[in-house]
């Protein structure tokens, strides 16, 4: 065993349009890879093995689930009643002790309500909050994190504080930032623009001394590096994120389309360039990154996109186990739940006062 | 004089980045382009002068006006206290009748409170909402109408029917498209989506036979032309129109800088295909097709980027005639009113009854 702790990582081997292959050659190259973590695959057995070489790593443990929960489930009711189902069983064991994380590129209602209704919330958070990481394309290999990329419609302006703390902590603990860059998702630079929502917890940044609050962020300015931690509801963060990553790939099919139906010179021009193209799509691969962290709740679960391959799913594996590694989850609970304990104590101090 | 109406458009000369040079120069051209159509620009007459041709044409009015709104300037003051403003000047001229429509490139805010507070709401239209034609990037020369892309920060189910309404009617009368697809804006295809507003409105639209309505968008698909009319609430209807801006101009530099730093195949192929990328930039830009306009007040009122050039002037004042010779503000206005009074008989049937 090195240096580095023992973790078990819990994956949904049935959730994703292309489990269970790549789940399985993603969570196969990550054993490999992460000798001293222990990586549980839950799913079909027989299914699971189709896709599994013969010498398979130690490391590598297969949990039979009989049931699945597919895309078009309910939710709530999807846990409640396939309690058999690969993504359930993966989130028990995170519950139990029995693995440290988990993540699932299957159905994200699915994974939220795993998150909240068997993981658990942390003491003294609402509402946990998906965090993605994209790209900022003015400095290639850097990331900024959005939260809430969509785990919540609505959201009160303590949601969006506690989602700063969180954004801000991944920064510094996990990418290794230093002081990092907050900013809230607005339609415009002024404090007194947005809702009353967004006024409030516009004021409330700015308030506090441990957040390095750089005021509102337009949605044009996002993907350009302006900030480390871009804070948003739950509805506005989704739209922006598949606005993103609709723009960006309907570009791109515009630029090489635009190349394949051209002239001859453009066409020779076209093969000169396709290979930096390639590369320039595989920095704004933000699958790379890893999946959006589910955070607010007591271990790290993480959606991985219902697109994910096999390195996604490796990434999102690596991901798993730095967060761990920082501990920043267990850090957070603690923070959050003493933050709790305060305004409890405020509130009744109040009470008795009045 | 031709067979068209002689419209007369108010013009602000001194608003955007670029004016008052721009601002002319595209007025200009307008005026050269539309002989019976009157164009009258509102500004500093001798800074405007400055860059106008000796041989002005004739249908061009220059109307002198002492005060600017800048992009400084808070919104409702401004209009309340710059009355010899250029945009203020204009929105009286539509007000009093001695302009069909006005257009500006200046402060968004302003405009806004100028449409709503000098040219006035329609009768039966609580909020007024800006509507953006963006790029079918499937099918080069179409557009998808966004409303509302940015005039109120919150709304209700009402508002969204009406903006439905609206963009239905700019689609199919200014646009030619017949029996148009209305689409709602949202985080998921399921009726259940979203907010309790965005519900409403779901069931709303659902069950009204005159709109051709296909249900939720998702923001990842409206660039694809799947609708033809988005509708969305002007907070995340803005997110998503700075999103899409954004990252179709971050990409493109993405590709643009990817082949001038290449090796020397790479700039080759680059130079080759650099008239096929510019095209397909062309295809993008949106403000080829006008500006955003204020739908829902009792004259057409065009808001023109920040940026706009007398490229975009051109196509904006283009866009208002267009808006103009179909009627299709004044039709509204009636079938809105019609609405307003049928409900309030409704009301006064109810409130006898009980």
């Amino acid at each position: 065993m090195a240096e580095t702790s023992k973790w078990r990582i819990a994956v949904d081997g049935m959730g994703g349009d292309q489990a269970p292959a790549e789940i399985v050659a993603g969570a196969v190259e990550a054993a490999h890879h992460f000798p001293d973590v222990e990586i549980q695959l839950y799913g079909d057995e027989s299914a699971l093995r189709d896709h599994m070489p013969a010498d398979l790593p130690t490391n590598l443990a297969v949990v039979h689930a009989p049931e699945k929960i597919t895309s078009e489930d309910e939710p709530v009711k999807a846990i409640r009643q396939k309690k058999g189902s690969s993504m359930v069983m993966a989130a028990r064991a995170v519950k139990s002790g029995q693995a440290d994380a988990m993540l699932s590129a299957g159905n994200s209602g699915a994974l939220l309500s795993s998150g909240l209704l068997i993981v658990g919330r942390m003491k003294g958070i609402e509402r946990p909050a998906f965090m993605a990481a994209l790209p900022n394309l003015s400095q290639p290999g850097d990331n900024w994190l959005l939260i809430d990329s969509g785990a919540n419609s609505e959201s009160k302006a303590k949601h969006l504080f506690q989602y700063a703390q969180m954004g801000q902590a991944y920064a510094e603990q996990v990418q290794g930032k230093s002081f990092a860059r907050v900013a809230l998702l607005n339609n415009g630079a002024e404090a007194s623009k947005g809702t009353e929502v967004l006024k409030a917890a516009h004021q409330a940044l700015s308030q506090n001394q441990a957040i390095n609050f750089t005021g509102n962020i337009e949605a044009r300015d996002v993907l350009s590096g302006q900030a480390d931690v871009v804070v948003a509801d739950g509805f506005t963060g989704n739209a922006v994120l598949k606005s993103i990553e609709g723009t960006a790939s309907q570009v791109m099919k515009v630029v090489t389309d635009a190349l394949k139906n051209g002239n001859l010179s453009t066409k020779l021009g076209g093969l000169l360039i396709k290979k930096q193209l390639k590369d320039t799509l595989k920095s704004m691969d933000y699958n790379q990154v890893g999946g959006a962290l589910l955070f607010g709740v007591k271990a790290p679960v993480i959606k991985c996109h219902g697109t994910a391959n096999a390195k996604n799913i490796f990434y999102a594996i690596q991901q798993a186990i730095q967060v761990l590694d920082v501990e920043v989850v267990p850090e957070l609970a603690t923070r959050f739940a003493e933050d709790f304990k305060r305004e409890k104590a405020a509130q009744s101090e109040q009470d008795k006062g009045e």
